[in-house]
């Protein structure tokens, strides 16, 4: 282990870019593309269905059928987690469908779930879907802002003994701003409820350690710090000692003990296994565990370090340039204190769609989010000190050149 | 368009291998592997985020984000159906999941949903999953078997006024027996009940007409007879006449009318659109994609007879074989009449796992299924009639030498 973690040698990025967009959408790790190749030419081309057991070419344990368990080990250590707690496969949205119905059933004598303002809008749709299909209510509670105690008392002000689980997401998508994971579970488990956390925009540029953090539940996507490709398979993680008890909604042929024995009641698999629902997608999964190779000998806590001072010195060089041009209006969105933010730092300006575009067109790449919301994501595995100094000189010679008022830029758009 | 639809050039099949497993995972289309690349590398790899919108080198509307509508338009001609009524993404069973809990919301005074026996067990799961969430009822009609009426005596036995949906895998993935789609479809809706079928094992091998049958609901993988590769997305279909009450269990991000607001609450598309989840799977769609070109100019029609073309040389040819094998026991699982089949011969035999393996052995692909069935699919586009010759040479050949009585094949594994 080394407290250098920056290995954009094993991306494929394009010559140059500033690429601070690794919160939507990652880069693509070169060990993809070999992988993805050997995927759809040999395993399905020549393997055909004897590949599901034994691809050509490849070990025992290896077959398409194993792919689920085998992303899950990679996932493991990323996630401070067993990997017989994992399953991987569905959608982001279909996990969350399926963790909020298996906690209410968990908690079968309360009736509300809480989520957080400031939620991934996906979780809040889920919710409320579950919400009219169970006769729960959807209470919200305030995020965690900049609060120096990560939201504690956000979520204690929603509590009571009617509240099933807590869902939050760990980084706010919009701000970057970071629930104290442990603190908050311990005061939500307190008054008897479970606490549930998306990772979508945490896991692979934080330390997250559900274990250590007492968590009961977990879902979280591949695509953003994860590198696995556009709407790539989400993870759920469940804790080792609700697994008895877990009961998802759509019970599935791959959550059966025994999938081929082909009969019409379904006896659900041991464990997270059972959250296992159709086909496991095959090329999307080998993308996935190709992608999290560029993880293997990576220490966390270095990536943690260095995601706190590339952001740490992107606020200094943005603080420079507000007071630089008073006139703009330009401001800090995300938290201030580093122990209080993910991997990214958000900003606010009254014209932060043509701020993303004028530095899209000088080779920086960031994104924006309705309605003044300019986001810059740091991946420290291919993001460095160096690209940080390029991206806060093209913002100096945007905002100098007045480039984000281009009228090209008064359409908007924006994608995940 | 002509009568010839063989194309296998199209596709990347080992050299004198007999593929007769296209039920169950569809060779690779040759245009997937280029298509693949290309999306890693370019759209992926160089134009990162921006190829939500537009990737290098792709025109406007060829967005990834545009991938679910173009796929829909290639699904159009092979379903009978306008592409406006065909949603792309998720699992098949998921997809079972969205539409069972949306027909039963049609049909809010009714409370029992029909099924099969003979269903593929993936749609039994879901319905019971659905009867519990709902306080619903599963109630089993009886397959169509060979019966000259297609399965309509079947059905009507099932039917009362409080039957919501009926929901049939159009072939049985068994014995390839097919139901009369448009008779069934007129007496399930004559008793005031929504007819749904599940095209898994005849899209691509059949000549499906969902308008012209009638039907209400329809659900269909896509890594059988339409060559996706494993694991691939599956796609449903609503009558246009449902559109307006379309009411999913699930409300995603996806089909928000607009996911970019980031807005808490939901407001579903119109149409199908609304069934649209989490975040588009665009390696697997953009397989699906390029795997539907095989089919560009292909008359279904003439997909249909030279299918039945192949499955009756087959039978015939098993016939000679049983005969001069009466000790063999082996016997003929599919409907004799090939109107009353899928584009599959499924052949009975106490040792049909061992029979399966020995035709392996010699380059002969089927599958088993438990207990004593061996699955053999006719896809019209790679397979010919010198295939079932070799095919019928190769079943001689083990049952002459009674390769399929070897020790090896004591031990069972099916997959897929």
């Amino acid at each position: 282990m080394t407290d250098d973690v920056l290995r954009r040698e094993l991306f494929a990025l394009p010559e140059g870019l500033v690429y601070l967009d690794g919160n939507s959408l990652g880069a693509l790790p070169r060990a993809v593309e070999d992988r993805v190749r050997t995927v759809v030419t040999e395993e399905w081309g020549t393997g055909l269905i004897g590949s599901w057991n034994r691809p050509p070419s490849a070990g025992p344990g290896e077959g398409w059928i194993d792919l689920p368990a085998r992303v899950a080990r990679r996932l493991a250590p990323l996630l401070g987690a067993g990997a017989d707690e994992i399953h991987v496969g569905e959608s982001t949205s279909q996990a969350l469908f399926a963790t909020m119905v298996a906690a209410s059933r968990l908690r079968p004598d309360r009736s509300v779930l809480v989520l957080d303002r400031t939620t991934f809008p996906t979780d809040a749709y889920v919710a409320q879907s579950v919400c009219r299909l169970l006769g729960l209510t959807l209470r919200w509670c305030d995020g965690p802002g900049d609060s120096p105690d990560g939201g504690v008392a956000a979520v204690e002000a929603a509590l009571d003994d009617d509240v099933a689980l807590v869902s939050l997401t760990h980084v706010d998508f919009r701000t970057g701003a970071l629930w104290a994971m442990p603190e908050v579970t311990r005061v939500v488990q307190e008054a008897g409820a479970l606490a549930q956390w998306d990772l979508c925009h945490s896991t692979g540029a934080l330390e997250v350690d559900l274990a250590g953090s007492g968590a009961d539940l977990a879902v979280g996507c591949t695509y953003k710090y994860l590198n696995a490709g556009p709407g790539s398979p989400a993870y759920t993680w469940v804790a080792r000692r609700h697994h008895d008890d877990l009961d998802p909604p759509v019970a599935g042929w791959m959550g059966h003990t025994e999938p081929f024995a082909m009969r019409l009641d379904h006896t659900p698999r041991r464990g997270v296994g059972r959250l296992a629902v159709g086909t496991p997608p095959v090329l999307a999964l080998s993308a996935l565990d190709a992608a999290l190779t560029v993880f293997d000998g990576v220490d966390m806590a270095a990536v943690r370090r260095a995601s706190v001072a590339l952001t740490e010195q992107f606020v200094a060089g943005v603080d420079t340039l507000a007071r630089r041009h008073a006139e703009e209006q330009l401001s800090l969105a995300s938290p201030r204190d580093p122990e209080r933010r993910g991997s990214q730092v958000s900003l606010r300006h009254p014209h932060a769609y043509g701020l993303v575009q004028a530095l899209v067109a000088r080779g920086v790449v960031g994104d924006f989010r309705d309605p003044d919301i300019a986001r810059f994501g740091f991946a420290p595995l291919y993001v460095s000190p160096a690209d940080v100094d390029s991206a806060l000189e093209a913002l100096a010679a945007v905002l100098a050149g007045r480039e984000h008022h281009d009228p090209r830029y008064a359409e908007r758009h924006a994608v995940t």
